[in-house]
Formats: structure tokens, C-alpha cells, sequence
């Protein structure tokens, strides 16, 4: 099953599984036009960056599809799907691969689409099958992993990105459990990470985000591996908020502290992590949970979405093509 | 307001505030025997390391006015009382305390039982005092701080530690802000702190625990302020789940980690955090909030209630007495 393809029926349209449901209810979305398809961006029905690009490619590939004889009328709708979440560069990123073949028609924009779905499945694999093998030659199998937020195949078409890499480690025996983070305050580690590891069939145990650095510090794991928003020039890491102090206690601890990312979210044009600006989002998602206050009424809250964890810390980046070791001194941004 | 008092009503009983109900209500809890107490301590309605302190004295008061005649059966209850949790050097204390006494009578464990309570008001202050003196001296006022977890009067009988330091620097207005780690899984930070905070009239602002370390790494503070649970002879601290990434943050930013903590939280008898028993509490407190599930059922969790600092990245322990830099060397247990 992807987490988002093109459906055929009816003329065509998009299919996503809805990530607001889950775990709960395993729901599929129709999306049969722009409108659907950019309400399902906002409100975090599809989210992880590389699901985003294929939202961007196949938003594109539904506009020209709906109309088929007016290009300029399809330009206006990219540009809607490209604002729906202006900070998600790979959402962008997919709108302009799609737009890159309008002229040829939909069918051509359509072709594009599923190539880039296929290509991010394929990517997804190898980047798994790298990490997998990398973590094998750091520690006997079967492996103690501990990972954070969401970066399985619900953050992106399929196989997906740290997770991506547990699922290879599984299918060769080579997992003995999975500490998740549940990672507050969207609870994104909890939710669906677990779901996840569920149906994939590893134990896991759920942490909150605060035990997570001393389950390092007691050797409870052999590895750290995440996923990354953003790796800039130097190899600072940008990730969900919580992925620094794993960092630091895989640091203290000599343990590895492993990053999944396919080459597409290396910003070459970013010298460093202190160059990012960092979400600030709203603080209503901190004072509640399923409906219940956590705090007094009138608490204002600081919630930022990134955290940023310095090159020196960072062990291992392992994308589609090779492995780099910024804490050895190695820049993603070197020459190859 | 005590959060934790003798009554003489009914001949004699311990009241409580509720914690578990706060900050939506503010509750008294009458305690008219040593299984109600024993309830409470377990179910964290009284909480904080100096507040155990006081249940563990006014326990073995309660019990020796339940049965004056029967010492053998007060040590009994005092034995059940201390094991409500294990963990918490401060109850054992208490109960120590009281049965020094228990051979002189029960008035006489009562009157040792409301010294306790009236030192540990007198202790605090001096200690919050002198904590704040200590933070004066670090960084220009008006100070930014960040704290974990609940250290005001609630964990106490009154002023608190760590939070009492910042009461006694916002008496003088040198307090500019104080950001406030929410503390899952019960919350603590988001639920006392804050309501603490604002009956106070402090500036404050709530982080989920997993953005307390990039908010450190960013210098949005000026130092990190915690209680402890438990010093020992080396200087490292178990304190609540958490605590250690703040403390790792502060290391590496050179910003000061500071633990304001009574003498009676050292353990002289415990070499090192090595030596400490890490108590795992229920996996149903990180499974759900306000009867909302958090993950899918079925989930397991792990869910330690505490985590050991090194003493090397504690910057300063302020007690009632003295001062103590681990990280320069200093060890608590030294001759002074």
C-alpha cells in the first residue's frame, strides 16, 4: 500500500491514506480536485517531505487532468498547491516537476507523476538497504534502535526514511526492538510509528520525549537513527524538535547517532544550521491533547517546530547514494 | 498556605492539596489513616521530594496516634509507608525521623513531625536565597531561566526549591521570563509550574520537554534551575525524568545547570548515580492524557521515572547551607 498514488477511476484522481485518523481508523481519501487536495495538505492529512513532493507532482498531474485545454487556468492551481504549506520545499519541488512537462499535456504531466512516485520508492529502498547494512557493521545483530517522529512510509510514498532502514534491519532478522519517542506535542511518534512497527511486526516500546536521552545514556540501545527535514552545507541537522538531545547523549554515550535523508533534502545553499530559521507554530497544540487542557487557561506557550543539531554530533548521514560522517569531518557538500 | 499540614481535627490527621487535581481545582485532602496516605504518596496527590519528607514524618505521627499502645505495629505502618515509593530518599527520611521518637510517645513523634515541617519552610527560604544570590552573580537581571518538572511549594511544604529560587529573585524583580518544560507524562510543568507562575505574577512561557534543549542551544535563557531527588556522594543527581538533556544542553552551550536541593536530599551512603535503581512507573501514565489515547492499542511502553545527571555537567548544587560546583571537582560529601 502507498500513502499516496493516483487512482484511475473515474478520470482519475489522487488517493492518499489520511494521517488524521491514524492510528484509530485506516481511511483513504479520494482527492478529486485542487480544492480537496490542498484542504488535505493544511490540515496534515498528508505530511513528510517526500509524500509532499508527490502531492505537489500528482496536484499538478489532477489540475491539467480537470483542465486538459487550459494551461494557464492549471499555472494558477499549482501556485495554490505550492502556497497550501509555503515552507515545504519539497512540496514545491514537485509542482515544478510536473510543471516542467504542461506543454507536452496531462497525459505527459501524469507520466511524470508516477515516475517520481516510482523513483521515490526506489530511492526510499536503497537508502534503507545503506542505512541497514552501515548499522550492521557497528554493532552485533539483532539491534536496539530508538528513533523519533514519524519517518516510515507514511511520511512519504513508500518504505520511507530512519524507518525505512528498521524495516530492512527486519526483514533480515536484524531488529530486537524499536524505543519510539512519541514526540509531543503532535504526538507523531506515538501515533504512527507505532502503527507502523504494528503491522511490520518489530517489538517496540514507547518512550516520552524526555526518557529518550538517558535510555541512551543506559545503553538500552545500540543506535539512534532519524530523518531530517533539512542537512545544510556543513551537515547540520534540521529535524523535528527532540532530535538534538538524542544527539548529544549519543555523543556522551559513544553510541551512533545515525541520520536517514535522501539526497534531496541536502540545502547546498545553506552554509549551516545557525543560517535556518525555525518554525515557531502555534502554541494551541502544546496546551492540549484529544480535547483536555494540559495547562491553566491563558498559559501561552513557545512551540518550535525544529531543532538544529550540530555537525560534530552527527555520526553517520545515510542517503540514496553513500554514507557521510560529518562528526568525522566529512561535508555533504564536498565534492564526490 | 501549606500544601502539607497536621490537623488536630477528629484527634489528628495529615491534609493535603491534591495535586493530581490541579490546576482546575484546588482541593484539600483529608488523610485520616496510613492506607489513605499510603494512597496518596503512591498516586502522586502528594509529590516533591521535601513534601515526601513531611508524609514520611506525618505518617508515623498519624500511625502512632492510631495505635499508642503498639510500637511494633507503628513500625510496621512506618515500613509500608516508606516503601510507597521506594525511590524517594526523602519519605524514607521522614519516617526515620519520626520513629527516632517513637519511644517517647506519640506527642513526642508529632512534635517532631511539626519541627520537621516548620525547618523544612525555614530551610527552603534560605535555600531559594541563597540559589538566587548565586544566579545574580552569574548573568545580569532580569534573569531568563528555564525548569523542569514542579519545585515550587507544591513539591514542598512551602517556597519550594528550584521554583523558590525563582520566587526569591522575582521579590526583588530580577526575574525577565521562566520557560517551563511541560514534563510528561504527568505533566507536572504544565500543570503546577505554570499554575504556580502565574499566582506568583512571573513571565512564563511552556516548552514540550523535547524543545527544552534547543532553547538552551539558542540562549533564550541565561541558566536552567532543577530540583533533585537524590544527590549522591559524587555529586550526581537523579532528578525527573528529563533532566539530563537540559543539563547535557547546558554543557555544551556554557550556560550554568544549577540544582537547588536541601541537605537532606544527599546521600552519603549511595557512591554514585551507577548505584541508583531506576524506578520504571506505569505504562498507561504515557498511554493516554484526559482519557485521550495517545497510540494505538496495545502499545507497550517503557516509562522510567527518573534519569541520573553526571556530576561533571552539574555547574552548582545550592543548599540550605552551602554551594557545591561538581563540575569544578567539588564533591558534596567532602568535609566542609
Amino acid at each position: 500500500m502507498r500513502t499516496i498514488d493516483w487512482d484511475d477511476i473515474g478520470g482519475g484522481r489522487i488517493v492518499i491514506v489520511d494521517q488524521t485518523l491514524l492510528p484509530w481508523s485506516l481511511q483513504l481519501l479520494e482527492l478529486a480536485t485542487v480544492d480537496e487536495l490542498v484542504e488535505a495538505v493544511k490540515r496534515l492529512a498528508v505530511r513528510g517531505a517526500p509524500a509532499l513532493g508527490a502531492a505537489g507532482v500528482l496536484g499538478v498531474a489532477l489540475a491539467a487532468r480537470l483542465a486538459p485545454d487550459d494551461p494557464a487556468h492549471v499555472r494558477a492551481e499549482a501556485a495554490r498547491i505550492r502556497s497550501a504549506r509555503p515552507t515545504a520545499v519539497n512540496l514545491a519541488w514537485g509542482v515544478d516537476r510536473a510543471l516542467g512537462r504542461l506543454d507536452k499535456g496531462p497525459a505527459a504531466v501524469l507520466a511524470e507523476a508516477r515516475a517520481v512516485l516510482d523513483a521515490d520508492v526506489a530511492r526510499n529502498e536503497t537508502l534503507a538497504r545503506r542505512g541497514a547494512a552501515w548499522l550492521r557493521a557497528q554493532a552485533d545483530p539483532p539491534l536496539r534502535l530508538l528513533t523519533h517522529c514519524n519517518t516510515g512510509a507514511l511520511a512519504c510514498v513508500d518504505w520511507g526514511t530512519a524507518l525505512g532502514v528498521v524495516r530492512a534491519l527486519h526483514e533480515d532478522d536484524a531488529v530486537a526492538r524499536v524505543y519510539v519517542d512519541e514526540t509531543r506535542p503532535l504526538l507523531q511518534g506515538a501515533r504512527l510509528t507505532t502503527w507502523e512497527l504494528g503491522r511490520l511486526g518489530v517489538d517496540h516500546r514507547l518512550l516520552v520525549d524526555a526518557a529518550a536521552p538517558s535510555v541512551v545514556a543506559r545503553r538500552l540501545v545500540d543506535a539512534v537513527v532519524v530523518g531530517a527535514d533539512r542537512v545544510t552545507a556543513n551537515g547540520d541537522v534540521v529535524n523535528k524538535i527532540g532530535t538534538y538531545p538524542l544527539a548529544l547523549a549519543c555523543a556522551r554515550t559513544g553510541l551512533p547517532f545515525v541520520v536517514a535523508a535522501p539526497e534531496s533534502t541536502l540545502d547546498r545553499a545553506t552554509a549551516s544550521g545557525a543560517d535556518v530559521e525555525i518554525e515557531s507554530r502555534d502554541p494551541a497544540e502544546v496546551l492540549s491533547w484529544g480535547g483536555a487542557d494540559t495547562a491553566p487557561p491563558g498559559t501561552d506557550a513557545l512551540n518550535p517546530a525544529f531543532d538544529v543539531t550540530g555537525a560534530d554530533l552527527v555520526t553517520a548521514i545515510v542517503t540514496e547514494d553513500r554514507v557521510i560522517h560529518p562528526a568525522a569531518g566529512e561535508r555533504p557538500d564536498a565534492p564526490t
